[in-house]
């Protein structure tokens, strides 16, 4: 079956980069089709016949049938696999970590990256524009932060599924100009997530 | 177990009223503490210490630990019902509608509506503030209405949470200020989940 999965995926996006990681952690091939958003190539006729939202990742799947939303893609891929959890209060609790990552996180340092790292944007601009969002986000990285004052990872104390997702834009949090300084065991949550077996950058899929 | 959950919930809003209907059709009992948002019941010491997030619905577990995120909530409730499918594509597909509604349509009608309903902004107000919260929830509208065109429900042609977690902003879209005139399929989907046997109304859990 996974021979036949088709990813189209922006690869500087954080979103596309938990698929490409997760995939690689669970040695799951993937053929990879680049969509380059800021080119507008999501919103073509052709690509909003797959997915009406016009956003990406993408998963095709054997079938034919689309899947999109990362954290569905991810979930579809580690289906059955250590990476989610079997005990009913440790799922729920990946998947409310995968809400507060789409709620909180992504809609502030996704969007402060891209405005930056892709669009260009300087920090002042941003700052006259999108003012709350540097507040939005510092308000998610406080509880990221606290959350891991005592545990190693976010779930059960072993690495699922939840650190993958919200790992996906806090370890880029610089380049949406906001300093991890303040924020100690996000940044050592992040070289644990760093040092797990076969993991991979975001860098490394850009090659 | 069920009698000892107790769900911290500002009963207007729809990602509360989605824990609710959950509950309801479940036939899962739940104490019941209401937290107004508008009085910012949701951000005193005592709330943040139980939800760092600051955020309703919250659930209280039987074990005394805490579960955020309306969807992780209804997940947890719904395990092992018919609300969700075994199916591995299926589910992803759960998800991925899921993940749709809080990145698309929540934070474009949901805070339409929390601006106009709940903190009584005018619709003028709204436009000269958040003026890319219509288009973005109209665009959330057209993809909803594009899925339902030869479907009864979202997922398998059944009712599953991807339905509740749709339905909980989508049914007051008109308490929005955006119209459901140009959604024809919306409107019948509605029509549809209001038929569901112990469907209760948003209205039913304010008396």
């Amino acid at each position: 079956m996974s021979e036949k999965l088709t990813l189209y995926e922006y690869t500087h996006s954080g979103n596309s980069y938990k698929v490409l990681l997760t995939a690689e952690l669970l040695h799951i091939p993937l053929r990879r089709v680049f969509v380059d958003i800021v080119k507008g190539e999501s919103r073509t006729e052709e690509f909003l016949a797959m997915n009406p939202a016009g956003q990406v990742p993408l998963l095709r799947l054997a079938d034919g049938s689309f899947l999109s939303q990362s954290h569905a893609i991810i979930w579809y891929l580690a289906s059955g696999s250590h990476l989610i959890p079997t005990d009913r209060t440790a799922l729920a609790s990946v998947l409310q970590w995968m809400s507060f990552e789409q709620y909180n996180l992504e809609p502030s340092i996704g969007v402060l990256r891209y405005k930056i790292y892709s669009a260009g944007m300087s920090k002042q601009e941003l700052s006259d524009i999108y003012d709350g969002l540097f507040e939005k986000g510092h308000a998610a990285l406080g509880v990221l932060e606290l959350a891991l004052t005592h545990s190693s990872f976010l779930v059960e104390e072993r690495f699922t599924l939840a650190d993958i997702a919200l790992f996906g834009y806090t370890h880029c949090t610089e380049q949406s100009s906001l300093s991890l300084e303040d924020y100690p065991n996000i940044r050592r949550w992040l070289e644990r997530v760093k040092s797990i077996e076969n993991f991979a950058s975001l860098e490394s899929f850009l090659q």
